[in-house]
């Protein structure tokens, strides 16, 4: 890695593809100088859009890729007939081959993660990589995975996650050990699945080697931001994600409605508008988009499929910053720092206590 | 069932038991004259609180009762101690002994339905009763099931799912063939766990047995009100509900910063301050206070332990509406309609198709 950090794009995924992804670049380029990109996808459609981009031409290299992955696709369909000829695939092969840093695309998120997963090859001691979100909390930003990269999980897994999520927030916090909950129905340790209590045993053990464990959480947790890392499996991830989503909107509309019910009240609103305005931004989902692949040899960012220029900055942002703060390397460092990290799926044995 | 209603209350259950449970009481009474109260706890700790509220009192019986069962005992232990003896079993008793409509409970959620499940009985053709929460959304008021009654969850149990909440959204509503939706991942056919596939074909076949079949939704759709019945597994259920709770905070407790941010923004808020009000009322968790106890032979409503006088009064509405729509012969009724509710769990075969 050089001083500047490169960025490989796939240029042809997401709904407003190339155009919003290209300006994005531009955004992205204007707060951080010292980006370059590799965009891959179509040259007839991305070259005329840099000539529009002055500034961000010169740190562009544009690869051309006739195929490209449509967002309906099947992971399986995808893989087949993307390998090595479409964008989403040359996007991730730049990272393998040691050209780009870190590889982006707002494409198929199925189709993403198998072609990640084919190309760059989980990390050796992770059974199964996971996506993870950066969730704003009360408190401060904190991570949540897995977001649906897998459905299902074992004991194993969810350690995986925690070792991963943990790598992730010393990356993006700067938090030497952070602390890590697993998500569950309740807090006494009695409550919920088998392999969750499984899990919170080999956490509670393993507590101090890169993280700290807090024990279990509930969905409210996540929003008051009691712990730094929640771990979860990705079918809950994915629905809790989603329901907060829709209730931030839920909450955003009945405000709307209830500022414009007389005059006084928009009077109000319109004294009170630059405050509203703040709070807008702030509960903008185009300021925290990227789910980061975790666990591949190989950062991958997959950014919302249907958002704009402004979403795919944020997106880019937090690619750059996975790739500064050598997410990769602390992944490996807390791998080594664990205890169980190659030990099969269950708890350490009496006689590991005794030899220890 | 005569004209009234009578509401069989455990007065010991909750944080702020007896007081918040008898107020409540007080203030559902005004509301609506024809209910009656029979409150099961200590008579030494209820008879000199009804004295404060006279017009309540010609309205209610007391049974004493010594035995209270503690928040955070287990459910079989509180089964174990408190079968025939605690105010929380004779507030279940008594609508076994067809002396009340419906029961109600701040208590232990999980020794609530131990108690409901033993004394009343699953009905005949539901495999395991599950909780349904009624959920504010942008459209309206709507279903969702299950809240963490039962973890874990076949395709049949989702099935019975759709039956019980579409019944509750035919009482609740006066929809007459509510639409119903399985919570998924995503909303194509191809995703998800095989229960759920397994049970949306089920749902597909019976659509327009008392219900309409809508397909997958995700987690942003319970908040837009895409369709009145929700149906997801316990634990999943449970996180969606807690992370919804903890999102709406998060925005509130944003809003409220934002306003206070300086003075122009305080004097807007000034102005708002009715809109901001009304707001604030539509998002009292009090108002929607009530978990439905489905697929038993009689009603059981568990109200939140933490809530005041206002959220059992919210809880007791709720159970004079369960009752008084008489929810117990709509989910028979839906049952009958249902043509596979003896089946065992799985599809129809193609032996039923061909004699059909």
């Amino acid at each position: 890695m050089t001083d500047s950090i490169t960025i490989s794009v796939d240029a042809m995924g997401g709904d407003h593809a190339p155009r919003a992804v290209i300006h994005g670049a531009d955004l992205a380029l204007r707060e951080r100088k010292n980006i370059r990109f590799i965009f891959h996808g179509r040259k007839e459609q991305i070259d005329p859009l840099l000539d529009e981009f002055p500034k961000l031409k010169p740190a562009s290299t544009v690869r051309h890729c006739e195929a490209v992955i449509a967002m309906d696709e099947k992971p399986s369909q995808a893989l087949r007939k993307g390998k090595n000829v479409s964008s989403m695939w040359m996007a991730i092969q730049a990272v393998k081959d040691g050209e780009a840093d870190v590889a982006i695309s707002g494409g198929n998120t199925g189709a993403l993660m198998a072609m990640a997963t084919f190309c760059l090859r989980p990390m050796e001691g992770i059974s199964r990589p996971g996506i993870a979100a950066i969730w704003p909390t009360l408190r401060s930003d904190i991570i949540v995975l897995d977001m649906g990269a897998t459905i299902g999980a074992d004991a194993r897994q969810l350690v995986d996650y925690a070792i991963l999520g943990s790598a992730l927030a010393r990356s993006l916090f700067d938090a030497e050990s952070p602390t890590v909950g697993l998500l569950n129905v309740g807090t006494e340790e009695v409550k919920g699945l088998d392999y969750i209590k499984e899990a919170g045993k080999i956490l509670q053990q393993a507590s101090g080697a890169g993280f700290t464990y807090h024990g279990f959480v509930e969905g409210d947790d996540i929003g008051k931001g009691t712990v730094d890392v929640v771990v979860t499996e990705g079918f809950v991830g994915n629905i809790a994600l989603k329901t907060a989503e829709g209730t931030a909107r839920q909450v955003a509309s009945y405000l709307r409605t209830a500022l414009k019910a007389n005059w006084v009240s928009m009077l109000g609103a319109f004294f009170a508008s630059s405050a509203l305005n703040a709070l807008r931004r702030k509960m903008d989902p185009r300021t925290v988009n990227g789910g980061v692949f975790m666990g591949l040899n190989g950062i991958v960012i997959k950014s919302h499929g249907g958002t704009d220029e402004v979403g795919y900055k944020s997106a880019l942002g937090l690619a750059y910053e996975m790739a500064r703060s050598r997410l990769i390397d602390k992944i490996g460092d807390t791998m080594q720092r664990f205890p169980v990290n190659t030990a099969p799926p269950e708890l350490p044995s009496d006689s590991e206590a005794k030899s220890a």
